[in-house]
């Protein structure tokens, strides 16, 4: 509420889903989180949702006041706020749609609506940020299984199969492995695919001799983990190896960067830097990382310029990579905690040395 | 463009992943598409990405102008527009941010910043409901997939198996057969959990009387699949037995209501009617459908008091359901399409008659 306080609001209203989660542990589709801090009155806050979500809202929100009913849960949460005397609320302009404002304004009484909402840019995204030790050990066990199902996988790592057949068998043993689901697209993309940043696994099989990128995350316990390893099937060739190894360097380099009190855009040059002196700095066509939690891209952004800070309780991804079109590309990342005196590798039983299949 | 030209704009600007692939092709994660079209001077459009996709771009979309660039995809999109010479552009309201129209007014020249963008509900989205045949054979082969996986999860339905244990059995089924992913959490609930209209599957045992509620479906091919089946573990009670066929009665209704023409509204009626007169209205809390597509939830929404009339090619789910909260509960959706003289029903392969494992 301090930040939202800081933009003159006696309330804030929350709608995305994340972040309803993350403020009041309700894990359902469709729900919206209002506060309500009046100076100096204490704070009032309610959770709304449907009917559907009436059992589960209660179980899982103890000790929230929860409000069941037909409309939508944001504008539940309007004509709770404005019936309980909030003046202001701040609301958060990255997650609400134009088309939703206008219905929030609309069901508020008519002497409100000109001034009663004032937007606010990630309000709780900033908070969630920043883990705390148990959403940090949630993100430990998660990169930990995503390490495991790599080693797991790598037998079906063959000249031959698909990439689809790869990243199915990753899939199954995830889910077996207890993961509620995975991160985002499964990424396999072998040989000249590897040079596709964004190469969902296809019918494509897998080469001789080449490049297999593996980028992948489960969700586990609503959190979400992110790894990729590049490996070789079949002898490299010397620029395969020397490029991999500039990689390899660069996301050391960054990764040994990471600490409290650094900015993301230095992180992101200690990687860029290293490749630059390589000849490959504009075959590094994307940002360094990403914030990683119960979403699978949150801040901060790890990326060419930025002045924000990095604080203890960050988890990012480190990944930089290199694309060569028509020849190969390799992408190597870890998921980094961010510790009051430097960091920890979350991914860190995976092996990042150059494998030969 | 007809619709958006109804809002005097001259070119519309499409950001929603769903809608950017409906209109160009593209199924990457980041895209725009901007679509010029000044007063009898022909149309001209562009796919809007980033530099990790700009293969895959090229690759899905051709005969269709493609921009790189390093910013969002919505700013290089305005950009574009503003040098091509365009005076006044729709965006989709209930798909853009508050903070994201921001940014792109701010892309605009100074001269253009006011009056440029003109919102609009759900342009595209209006014409995603209506499906052509080939996404209409789409949509028939996802949900005759969903109707295979049911009847071979069927072994794993058993007094002592958890509910994730059957939700693990048909989703790694769904991989094996091809699907991309499910559609949405797959709903397993039994016993009282079958009370909840949204029990996502569990670590609760199927108990050794009592129904056990599926809602599932799968993505393939982009298109989603949608069903629920609910069946009966040990002998049933009379109450359960009179329940399920008063919704079955309830759902059967409403699907024979389905045909071009007739409102959304009626097609709700159709099923809460049904279950009045069994003096169930009041345990059936949620609307009777939704339309389905590349989305779970599209438009039309079958809902009590919509006038929207149903029209051919829509494709949509008529799930009526009955709720007692800490007895049981049942539910019972087809995925329907609306043709040019009344309906077919896609999920025709399971049937709905009363089964007892």
């Amino acid at each position: 509420m301090q930040a939202a306080a800081a933009t003159g609001a006696d309330a804030l209203l929350v709608t995305h889903a994340a972040d309803v989660r993350y403020l009041s542990g309700f894990t359902g589709s469709s729900g919206a989180v209002a506060i309500l801090a009046p100076m100096g009155r204490g704070v009032r806050a309610a959770l709304f949702t449907d009917g559907r979500y009436s059992a589960q809202a209660r179980a899982e929100c103890p000790g929230m006041r929860v409000v069941i009913g037909k409309k939508s849960p944001a504008l539940l949460a309007v004509e709770w706020l404005a019936a309980s005397g909030a003046r202001r609320s701040a609301f958060d302009s990255r997650q609400t749609a134009v088309a939703a404002l206008a219905a929030m304004r609309q069901a508020l009484p008519g002497k409100l609506r000109r001034s009663f909402f004032v937007g606010a840019d990630g309000l709780v995204a900033r908070l969630r940020e920043v883990k705390d030790p148990g959403e940090a050990a949630q993100l430990r066990r998660a990169a930990a299984l995503g390490c495991r199902l790599f080693e797991e996988v790598l037998e079906y790592i063959e000249t031959g199969a698909t990439e689809a057949e790869v990243a199915l068998a990753l899939e199954i043993k995830a889910r077996m492995a207890g993961a509620e689901a995975m991160s985002f697209e499964t990424i396999v993309a072998a040989g000249r695919r590897s040079a596709l940043p964004h190469g969902r696994a296809s019918s494509a099989r897998l080469p001789r001799r080449g490049f297999v990128t593996l980028d992948f995350g489960v969700l586990l316990g609503g959190y979400c983990s992110d790894m990729t390893r590049t490996l070789h099937l079949g002898k490299a060739s010397q620029r395969e190896w020397d490029v991999y190894h500039s990689v390899l360097e660069a996301q050391q380099a960054a990764v040994a960067a990471v600490a409290p009190g650094v900015s993301c855009g230095e992180v992101d040059e200690a990687a860029r830097s290293v490749l630059r002196r390589a000849r490959l700095g504009k075959c590094f066509s994307h940002s360094t990382g990403h914030g990683v939690g119960l979403e699978i891209h949150e801040g901060p952004r790890i990326a060419a310029g930025q002045k924000q800070l990095l604080e203890a309780g960050m988890v990012v991804t480190i990944e930089p990579g290199v694309y060569l079109p028509g020849e190969f590309g390799v992408r190597i990342e870890d998921m980094v905690l961010v510790t009051p005196k430097g960091s920890e590798v979350l991914t860190v039983a995976s092996s990042k040395a150059w494998m030969e299949l």
